[in-house]
């Protein structure tokens, strides 16, 4: 049996990545895969209530606390949803993974790079999305599209510095893994980035049709 | 101004830790320094947090999660209680710390010695506790003790083998830092162990006013 894939979806707030979430899952469904859609921080009862803890407005934390806690869920994450679901075939489509923490944490935050790296191969191995989709916008548009939309958490929140800082992570991450992350001007009208991922998915889609041969 | 220590009591449930913390805060205000007592995990407002999301029966999680979130609450209790604290000079006292992550999350649950010594130095870096106070008790005799007083939590629901190679991760420990960890025979009367940290902590007492002449 042939092992699913795992698909991310990264961005700031208001990127646009729950809103191309639901059309990504229509579009790989009518490919015929079963997927299964989760997120980051969560995904399971005990990262849900870590998302809790770490979005809760009225906690504060040391920077290496929340990257520890992040990958902690992480851990659990994958043990309990990510891999499973990949091994019995299914395909993975998650709001948000391990770029997430370089962006947020890291440059966000503070926590120096090569830690979050040990981090990572700690919890990961070798083990990495085999498609991520960053959706780029610059930080007020972004902060434009929530502030519309909900009341702000414990990210939400912070400054548009620290979602500059949190944008040149994401940045610095596609520059590293320019195969597996495909970068998309979320700037740009809905259907415009739309039409952009479904240009990145079909050559996905080809592509693995074509290894799989 | 001179800078406080830092000492931890390990061992496994029943060993007596609660009990001998209580003496140890005592004589250590009689030698006029100020205590700070805590435990782990907690200790913190994140951490306590995070120790009832580890000790509620409800919860199964993967042994490295539960690694991980033993590492988050230490990382937040060294930034919010320990280290400020011996900056100031106060004397530390913990009901638990590393080397119960090394013996419950390595020996018990099976996460693997050398990821527990990369987490270990990622958050305490080469910080360690300047005495530790290791009382070993036979499983049975710990479990008869604590039987009697309350009922059990997530670990102390374990089996009898899981506590056997609790221990085991105690004595490795022990033999591993033979300077900084002390071993007490807590199979002995009450007085008696009482007596033989009595004189764990006047060595320990002596040789500190020998080194800050
Ligand atoms: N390219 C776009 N043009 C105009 N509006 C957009 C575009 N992309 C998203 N939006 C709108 O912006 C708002 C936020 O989008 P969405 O919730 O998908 O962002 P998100 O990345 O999931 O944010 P969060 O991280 O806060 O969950 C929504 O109202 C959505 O319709
Ligand atoms: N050496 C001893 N002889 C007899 N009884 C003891 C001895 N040490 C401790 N006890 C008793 O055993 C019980 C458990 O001790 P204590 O609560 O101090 O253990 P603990 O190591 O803190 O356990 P836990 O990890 O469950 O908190 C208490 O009732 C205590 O009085
Ligand atoms: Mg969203
Ligand atoms: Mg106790």
């Amino acid at each position: 049996m042939q092992n699913g894939k795992f698909i991310t979806l990264e961005g700031i707030d208001g990127a646009g990545k729950s809103t191309h979430l639901a059309w990504l899952e229509d579009y790989l469904c009518s490919k015929g895969v079963k997927v299964v859609v989760t997120r980051e921080p969560g995904g399971t009862a005990v990262g849900e209530q870590l998302r809790a803890l770490l979005l809760d407005q009225r906690h504060t934390m040391h920077a290496e606390t929340e990257a520890l806690l992040m990958f902690a869920a992480r851990r659990e994450h994958l043990d309990k949803i990510i891999l499973p679901a990949i091994q019995r075939g299914d395909w993975v489509v998650s709001d948000r993974f391990s770029d997430a923490s370089f962006a947020y944490q890291g440059c966000g935050r503070g926590v120096a790079w090569e830690k979050l790296v040990l981090l990572e191969q700690w919890v990961q191995e070798d083990f990495y999305p085999d498609l991520t989709v960053y959706i780029d916008v610059p930080v007020m548009l972004g902060r434009e599209r929530v502030n519309s939309v909900k009341a702000a958490d414990r990210f939400e929140s912070e400054t548009d510095a620290f979602f500059d800082r949190v944008r040149t992570g994401y940045l610095e991450r596609v520059r590293q893994f320019p195969q597996r992350m495909q970068i998309l001007d979320g700037s740009l009208p809905l259907d415009e980035v739309r039409a952009a991922l479904a240009g990145v998915m079909e050559h996905f889609w080809l592509n693995q049709a074509l290894h799989e041969k």
